[in-house]
């Protein structure tokens, strides 16, 4: 897959060091996204970072507090930032806000000399840039949890390792496409009886210019870096615009890409850090830049249309609201689903897109391995189950995080004026952070036929709906027309029935969304691994692309050929 | 590439073996479009397709003129057309009009049979409807021939089987996009000391819906066929909306398409013809309907803009007007570098998106092998080479074909008042058709820094400008910014000089469009091969996709996966 003849010898030497260095990691990635099985460049798990990277992540966090953010950004006019953790105290870190116009200029000068070091050198140079964030996961940890209000160990997971696959699955995938055909290529035309013409053919690849990363408040990481990183190693610069509340993981990631391009021998520029003034709408400003021509966004369905219609000199990947649904016809396994389930909507209090919103149910109950369920039993059993995961303060607030977003309180405040409040919200106290906003799921019943307006619109935060349906054919058709109309990222069903499952298959191709069947153990719903699973297909109103998949890589750049006679015999 | 286990064995039996017999084919072609160099899957030839066959295809022409042309489509509710030869006289066939409600949700009932027999079950089926669209080449050359004013040996090569393998060449890329990974795997997540996490995947193909086919009027199957079948292969149901100009070879199409999806058992309604009745303007209205999915089309910049505005629903492949240049800095083949150009500005009066119209040469002249020519020599010399490649009537015929559109013989000839004309168009009569409008090419020197307005713009058209620049460096950055904001999909270039010819490249790259370095023998600019050749970048106003790359097939359909839990073991 890696074409050593394809590098550019005149590419720093370091750079080429960085590319020798991360080749086997690179083409392992490339196998792994054709093979689809179980693979990871990253691990997991704290403990492997050593014994003392935990405290120095945590000391490294510390050090950014009531400081300016060591970034040397050039253009620097003023100084901003306004985070607050949801864990209840103000981060007081600035970032450096810069003259747009000089930004641009210095981030556009810098791309010819990285476009031409080649699809191998950039590969190695990001490599190196995600090895060396990687070394950094636990300050990244610390980062993304005081930001967005994951509690620790899903702050380092999300935001640490599994970004880091999920940027260099996206690094795959356009390097991939990036080599896919020969770089040069000797074209013979037999002409009958006459000499045939010969050309010598150069197929560069070329970038479309400044890339924008707009990154959303819940995971600044795992739905930044594969635009970031896609954008990057096919030739383009790139500006992140981070969530006025979630700044600091991506300035991290910042800092780190300006060293290592510095210590590749190419202009830091390439990466630069956009923080808005208070009212200033960057995000807007930036996205009709005619120096932008890529926009990749993850946020409310608003802004994200209005980027669709009005930035259009760009091209615009987007990931917007949606409503996913799960649809419960019987189970073998009562207990395992209603506790698999109880763990999806509760995980980071339901902020998560692929978290489930909607649980279709029969009005007249389902089989299980315990005997008929009527509707009121499933939704008293499922309301018992998130009882009991978050019964012990402790694990409910390694599980639930806080919530950092005042919209979001309300939406579960006034929960119970939807319909029947099966579960109420409840407020937990994380003994560490006081401050912190803490709630379990509300979870609340309602009809199919009556409560439209309701359960079409993404809720989001920590609030669940237990829908009665007709059968579970009406279910299925409500999964797909939702999914169709509204969008979804995730959908599930629960069924012993070959029939039903593969009739939610169908509804799920219908929908363009992909679907969990009988998810009873250690996989949720809500869950998307990297090198395997598509995170949204790009096919219904929730996104417009996937991550990863060729398309999202492949119009990031331009092939632009040139071609000229060989004489013959050369 | 072919995975024989992806085939559905619920497939019809016939479509399997259309499969079978194309699968070499359809692997050549992918192993073509890595390795880029020559390589042709329909003889470019007349009279490769056997003694009877170009009798048999002007009969078969003849026999469609002042009938109905035979398409069985469902929803027919009358019947219309008005097509003129541009060689002089009516066709006088008239094409289904169709009721669109009716007609897209026939359509839409067609999809999920098609989708469910799997990438290479499409692919068979497409490239048998190739083959029997092959071998009606000489049908087709004069379907072209007379809806285009292409001369005949221009219409059957690339109304035929250029067309054919640029059909091809995109199926061959959404195939390899398509089966670019397992569509199924097993997935097993180590747990530490607790058994493993085990699911299996499956990933499905979806297609997005109906893809509309906008086609034009001066190259209906060249340009048309891509997007038609990319769209296809992928698992789409196709309406083609030919030009009111040039209906019958795309009809000619669509029948064929029809035959084979009904004998390999899928509905014909898969592909289906829209034509519209007078001021109907039916493109607009199929380009907004919901079920419109995808849509390609290629004509004028403004209807292309608007579409990209306006059919939000859809993805949007447009390929619009541009401003094509050549530099002229050096050459050591004066004669030849002359020559080529001047058969370049006749070749189908202009008519091509490839046809140079701006040809920069330093105002002091150039250095040729001839010796130090100055700009009205070089003028001069260029139309005279004109004159000469033109003098025959015959050959003159048989380069530029016929003029079908008012618009194009009205801006003709009002050339002259652009500036100083070198060559005026001279009329040619056609002895075999002796109302045809057969026009050479204008030549007109312009001043770079006095007439921007006039050659900035796209002139469509036997109009070419001979413009004098300060020096080769102000040529080089016209072209590169004329691309850059005017769109261009070919460049040129001669220089004797490796710095110019670097330069030239640069330039090429920054302005993202194909460069052809000293073309002086028989390649020319505005020719472009399948397999090899990049048509349009999508990096510049002249188009947003690449006629064939990753880009222009990976959105045409999404994967969308189903996963459920293995127990251990399995």
């Amino acid at each position: 897959m890696t074409d050593a003849s394809a590098i550019d010898t005149t590419a720093p030497s370091e750079a080429i060091r960085m590319s020798d260095r991360h080749r086997d990691n690179l083409e392992a990635a490339e196998r792994a996204i054709v093979d689809r099985g179980y693979w990871s460049a990253y691990p997991e798990m704290p403990k492997a970072y050593g014994e003392e990277a935990a405290q120095a992540g945590q000391d490294a966090f510390a050090a950014y507090r009531d400081q300016r953010f060591p970034l040397d950004q050039p253009a620097t006019d003023g100084w901003e930032g306004a985070e607050r953790s949801p864990f209840g105290f103000d981060l007081g870190i600035s970032y450096p806000h810069s003259n747009l116009d000089e930004l641009l200029a210095q981030m556009t000068a810098a791309i010819p000399q990285w476009r031409d070091a080649g699809p191998d050198v950039r590969a190695g140079v990001c490599l190196e840039i995600l090895a060396r964030i990687n070394a950094r996961s636990h300050e990244l940890a610390h980062a993304v949890m005081h930001t967005t209000g994951q509690a620790f160990p899903m702050a380092f997971q999300a935001g640490g390792p599994h970004a880091q696959d999920r940027a260099l699955e996206a690094i795959a995938y356009a390097h991939a496409e990036m080599t896919r055909h020969a770089s040069e290529a000797r074209w013979e035309k037999p002409q009958g009886k006459r000499p045939p013409l010969v050309m010598h053919k150069r197929f560069n690849v070329v970038p479309r210019g400044v890339a924008l990363v707009i990154g959303c408040s819940t995971f600044p990481t795992w739905n930044g870096y594969p635009g970031l990183f896609a954008s990057l190693v096919t030739g383009n610069a790139v500006i992140v615009k981070p969530a006025r509340r979630a700044v600091l993981p991506l300035a991290i990631t910042v800092a780190v890409a300006r060293e290592v391009l510095a210590e590749a021998g190419f202009s830091p520029n390439l990466v630069t850090l956009a923080v808005d003034r208070p009212n200033e709408r960057l995000a807007s400003t930036l996205a009709t830049r005619p120096e932008v021509r890529i926009i990749d966004y993850t946020g409310s369905t608003g802004f994200g249309e209005w980027l669709e219609a009005n930035a259009r000199q760009a091209v615009v990947f987007t990931e917007k609201a949606g409503v996913n649904s799960i649809v419960i016809d019987s189970t073998d396994d009562y207990r395992g689903m209603l506790d698999n389930i109880a763990f999806t909507l509760s995980l980071f209090s339901g902020q998560m897109c692929t978290t489930t919103q909607n649980i279709l149910v029969p009005r007249a109950g389902i089989d299980t391995d315990q005997g008929h369920k009527d509707f009121d039993t499933v939704a008293e059993d499922l309301g018992a189950s998130i009882d009991v995961l978050l019964g012990d303060d402790a694990r409910a607030n390694a599980i639930l995080g806080a919530i950092g977003s005042d919209d979001i309180l309300e939406r579960v405040d006034s929960a119970q004026q939807h319909g029947r409040v099966i579960r109420a919200s409840r407020a937990i106290v994380n003994p560490e952070f006081t401050e912190a906003a803490v709630r379990t799921p509300a979870l609340v019943a309602l009809q199919a036929g009556e409560d439209e307006e309701t359960y079409l619109e993404e809720q989001f935060g920590p609030i669940a709906f237990l829908i009665a349906t007709d059968d579970t054919e009406a279910s299925l058709e409500l999964l797909r027309r939702s999914a169709r109309e509204h969008g979804a990222i995730t959908a599930g069903v629960y069924s012993t029935s070959d029939t039903v499952l593969d009739a939610a298959e169908a509804a799920a191709m219908d929908g363009a969304v992909a679907l969990s069947c009988n998810l009873t153990g250690g996989v949720f719903v809500n869950q998307s691994a990297a090198f395997s699973d598509f995170h949204a297909t790009g096919g219904n109103p929730a996104a417009n692309a996937t991550l990863s998949d060729g398309a999202f890589v492949a119009s990031r750049f331009r092939i632009v050929q040139s071609r000229r006679h060989l004489p013959l015999g050369d």
